[in-house]
């Protein structure tokens, strides 16, 4: 990886919507940054022509894959007998070294079954997890959430792990020098929760100025799009039922609303005339607009698109792996996990500032 | 309460709004409802006016109480300290059966733990839950989820008495003959999620047919406004996230949605004919018009009405716990648990229709 170029792994199969639509999302991404390389994996007679009509033969090499992850395959059985998948075959190109970043639109589970055999945890990771990102108040537009269901339980040290791992990712992802850290529990008053939120709530606490973020305690639901907080650290269970819980409010508001604009002649008009202004409203909520969970904890960064993402949302997800691929952020936020792993050892701020750059024995680099 | 009228307790303290607002809101039943008689707590000096100011008096008993239980008091200091609380005295009547039903506006916690000693917990039931109303796609406009904050623990047995007791409050608060029950998970298949959901998915399954309910199984929390499901049990730490995230959804949405139509005069100009179908959408998604979160699995029912509730909200609020008390709701229930306390016992259906209404050896009745 000693060349300017990034080579970013994309797994071409697998989506709602097919490979001419992850083809596509990789033409977008093309147009706009040169300095990409692609290895694009999945049925070489299906991949061929698509890659050729889009004139994309130089930035691309096609990877030969004849299998397909189904989005209701259980990972379980990915594992074992997924060796001939698009999917897999995408992992490994990370796995040795020959790309920075992996893309995939495919089923989570089997991605993140695949990615923890073939990269293994970090060092001083117990559980990896997966970061969403969240429409917010924020100047950014969004705050990230983690972890939203790679795991359904996590316990204090997990919690901790999180909150690390989420305020590395902020800070070289979206270049916030000094992240705020949240921790989700019913109520914000110190004795609220669970007895492992408790201690959670300490050692984080503990933790923040040796590693640089800012920690603002317990935040509730409401909080989680709010501009008092960049990174909302939660065990994989409740994540994930907080992130499908705002799917569908979002989608029983949107649905209602163009009801609202159906029901008389009148309204009809006003819907018209009001076009511009609820596009602005679906621009900014728009899910396309922040595609991209990110694996943390592994070696190597693997980053889930939505299964339904079109060529832009393909393409959101693409620009979120360069970015991470451009600021080290595997190498950084190995050293990060590393340097908490022994207490006191953290005033080290690995992540934030790099002027050695020998962080390059990780596996990865 | 052998007489015709029902008689609602109501605190008249403790809103955000004070107790002018709780007043307006009695008012607003009284004139719809001519059988509703109050017995209401607070201060005299402060409550005698307001109630005489709305032409009240008839309807109301005023019950002096100098104390108020405020929004952030611990539930703990309250139990020791709170006898002379509206609150506590807005329950007393409950439990010592002068009273159908308590509505309150106060604080949740302190709410649920004066109910809990004095009223008690229904024999028969281990955790005691918070059953909220939520926007949805049904025909009836919402569907209920416990539990959203009385216990931030629930395991197996608790989630299935969580099912016996929504599918009784949709039944017989709602008028759903058949409810359809389901369980939170972080995927509907059945492998997934934590071990006590796998279990509590078995043993719901199994008390359907006896209990006259359908039984749909996992859902995730996309499904929660959904129109596959009437009842969606989970534990009140999920709950609660889910509840307060859906809350903070909404409310980005809306604001987003207010800056969309200002951005331009032009579509301010939208905002103004589009305002009949934007109220419309409101109304839809209006927390007042559903507002009340109903205790369950004491001996007595008692409505927490929510802290900003305007009169709209507050009469929505009195109206559901009429509801329950003509229903005999509380009575229907107890005997629905004790039918599910012995198993085998569990083909009576005694909230279904109870022609002997011989339960009435409850405490409340």
């Amino acid at each position: 990886m000693g060349t300017t170029k990034t080579v970013i792994s994309i797994d071409a199969m697998g989506g709602d919507r097919g490979p001419a639509t992850v083809v596509a999302g990789i033409a977008k991404s093309a147009a706009k940054n040169p300095d990409i390389r692609f290895i694009v994996h999945g049925p070489r007679a299906e991949l061929s022509p698509l890659i050729s009509k889009r004139k994309l033969d130089a930035q691309c090499e096609l990877r030969d894959a004849s299998d397909v992850v189904s989005m209701d395959a259980k990972p379980s059985h990915v594992m074992r007998h997924g060796k001939k998948t698009s999917m897999w075959s995408a992992v490994e190109s990370v796995r040795a070294g020959e790309a920075d970043v992996c893309v995939s639109c495919g089923n989570t589970g089997a991605l993140m079954a695949i990615s923890m055999i073939r990269l293994r945890k970090m060092e001083g990771v117990n559980r990896p997890a997966i970061a969403c990102l969240w429409p917010s108040r924020n100047e950014t537009g969004f705050n990230i959430m983690l972890d939203v269901g790679a795991d359904i339980r996590a316990d204090q040290d997990d919690l901790l792990q999180y909150a690390l791992m989420g305020m590395s990712y902020a800070r070289n992802g979206f270049g916030l020098d000094r992240p705020r850290v949240g921790l989700l529990n019913v109520g914000t008053e110190e004795h609220k929760g669970r007895a492992e939120l408790k201690v959670a709530n300490d050692i984080i606490s503990s933790a923040a100025d040796a590693n640089a973020f800012d920690y603002v305690g317990f935040v509730e639901g409401v909080d989680i799009p709010s501009d008092r907080v960049d990174v909302i650290v939660t065990d994989g269970f409740t994540g994930n039922v907080a992130l499908k819980t705002a799917e569908g409010t979002a989608s029983l508001i949107s649905e209602f609303l163009r009801e609202a604009f159906k029901y008389t002649p009148l309204s009809r008009i006003a819907a018209l005339l009001a076009l511009t202004s609820l596009r602005r409203l679906s621009k900014r909520i728009d899910p396309r607009r922040v595609n991209g969970g990110v694996f943390l904890g592994l070696n190597g960064t693997v980053v889930k698109s939505h299964g339904s993402a079109d060529a832009t949302g393909v393409s959101a997800a693409i620009k979120l792996g360069f970015k991470l691929a451009q600021t080290g952020f595997a190498e950084k936020l190995a050293a990060r996990v590393a340097s908490n792993v022994t207490p006191g050892q953290g005033a080290a701020s690995p992540d934030h500032d790099d002027p050695t750059g020998d962080h390059s024995t990780t596996e990865i680099s």
